[in-house]
């Protein structure tokens, strides 16, 4: 098989060597004359799995035991509603920082619970970039701080976890997940859709503190929105081969070199595209230096025309999927752990071509 | 590879030609140079799979234009609490119909929202069968009338789509969903998780009619969880692979003939294992012969021992998963659409063997 160079925003690119393994398992798991999604959730052979994976992302993480993990469905898009019924009362106030669309997205189901207060917002200028610890207006008394580690759409990046004085962090780490370290100390939940760095699009997984999950709504919230309830056990029939993948990708990371690995590799391709773009005033980056981000890197060429172009021409040497958000435009690259540098390299060097035949 | 016989529950066994199809996938689709699983929900590609799926069971079903079809995730646990929060008013009835475990499962979510009144309840007698229309005593002015269409538990199945007098149904379809023609003008939903009769495991088939959907809250309900958010456009990211895996499910069941097909070669199946149980006194069906499900087919021997001996000596043979669910043990063998019939024969042959060796 030709591999394309696949830099799509998500479902992005998957590791061969998984997509190999999985291909096998698909088929047949272990020998046993099924196919892996053939197979019960309450089966040993699935059990090994899950307990498998949870494991990994401990080991990753470094989570110690205070911390649940539950493999959910639903994405982050239901996270957004799931946090705040589960943790956010009438009378209580969640800050939200605002730095784009999802964050955005997560805000409107906060208000259905609650009270929202936004500690920053960069929507003014077109959320160009995240801010700064000294820049954070909290609230009072938040029961939580919610922010988008990685903004898909704009193309910025927390480099460096939010500081909060103590109050618990929530997390949407959908598309920078095991990307790099974080402090784990700081939050309370970090949730992240499988489908940017971890595996194929239907499993959402879920961390949350214990003590924090402690505070949970157990009343009026149903029960499958509970996090207690997924936190106790494997409470309904979960995506099984999607879980598989991705036990199949942590496996995959830890054995490349874990987080450590992965934050510095992610670090030297972001750097070539970016250099790259900053070479002169041909591309333009989409968003404050200092925000950029390492896995979805957003520019611009200096017209919508020569945009359309650079897109054409792109995949007639097999560069496919670098079209912006349809809301933004532009150009994305997403670079995210299973994007090889070969792919990234051979990305730079056609924009290096096409500034030479069009600047 | 030598394949077993599957009689799981579910996640349950698939055609082989499916898996074998989607193993290409997996690894690369129409000779895109990757895999389906790493292409963007966006795309053309998935567009079209979404739209192929759509159609099939709309052909399968001959739904017409009047209903809604949509891909979700969560599980038939999930539907038991969006059912409710979209259509179910604090002070309405619906009426759920209580045949066993997953009914009630559905009631408790329904009584966070409004009334629930049970027109019908085989609970005295161990959940043995279902009820005959004339048994259902509907309560005045109910929103829909739920039930669970067949009963993975216990082993009862309805024969016919229970009668109303005009109310809507609301089906929880998981486990026969597709294994017979319906008479979809009674149904309000139709709602089914794809891993007993169309698909691995992560993606919940949710069928509406429009009409219907016309009177969903659209107030107060999260996002994510109204049925309207769904049926306007794909709203989040779909689990990409596994809405994949269905359409090839789907195409296999339109080759193969369709429901009238598999009606007739789902009754044939069970016919077989349901005459061995009852040749003699030494099987004995677990429920009612007149509410037996063509899908779970329940059994008892003399006493647990030999259950156990039955078990471990089906193993031995490639008979796979025949033990009953964890809260009431016994003997189940679940037969859907893929479980071919060698398997069934091979099933029935180790009865005999078993009862002669041991009666």
């Amino acid at each position: 098989m030709n591999r394309v160079h696949n830099f799509s925003a998500g479902p992005a690119i998957l590791p061969v060597e998984v997509l190999e393994k999985a291909t096998e398992g698909l088929l047949e798991y272990q020998n046993k004359g099924r196919s892996i999604a053939e197979m019960s959730h309450r089966s040993a052979e699935y059990e090994a799995i899950d307990q498998q994976a949870k494991t990994r992302l401990t080991e990753l993480l470094g989570l110690g035991d205070d911390f649940e993990i539950m493999f959910l469905q639903g994405g982050a898009s239901s996270q957004f509603m799931m946090t705040p019924y589960n943790f956010l009362r009438e009378d209580q106030t969640a800050d939200y920082i605002d730095t784009g669309r999802w964050s955005n997205k997560a805000i409107k189901e906060a208000k259905l619970f609650g009270n929202v207060h936004r500690p920053y917002s960069s929507s003014d200028t077109g959320y160009d970039r995240v801010p700064g610890d000294d820049e954070l207006e909290l609230s009072a008394n938040p029961v939580y701080v919610h922010f988008t580690s990685n903004n898909t759409v704009a193309g910025t990046q927390f480099a460096t976890d939010p500081e909060t004085n103590g109050v618990p962090l929530v997390c949407d780490a959908s598309s920078d997940f095991l990307s790099k370290p974080i402090d784990v100390s700081k939050y309370g939940i970090i949730y992240a859709g499988a489908q940017k760095n971890v595996g194929p699009a239907g499993v959402t997984i879920v961390i949350i503190r214990k003590d924090f999950l402690a505070q949970a709504d157990t009343e009026n919230v149903p029960t499958i929105l509970q996090y207690q309830t997924h936190a106790e056990k494997i409470f309904n029939t979960p995506p099984v081969f999607n879980v598989y993948m991705v036990n199949l990708v942590l496996e995959w990371i830890q054995e490349k070199g874990g987080l450590s690995y992965f934050k510095k590799y992610n670090q030297e391709k972001a750097a070539l595209v970016y250099d790259e773009i900053d070479r002169d005033d041909f591309y333009r980056g989409a968003v404050q230096k200092d925000s950029r981000s390492l896995m979805n890197v957003t520019f611009r060429l200096p017209s919508e025309e020569l945009e359309q172009q650079f897109l054409e021409e792109a995949e007639k040497i097999d560069l496919y999927t670098l079209k912006g958000h349809r809301s933004v435009g532009g150009i994305r690259a997403s670079i995210y752990n299973a994007c090889p540098r070969e792919s990234v390299e051979t990305l730079v060097n056609f924009m290096a071509d096409f500034r030479s035949n069009n600047g």
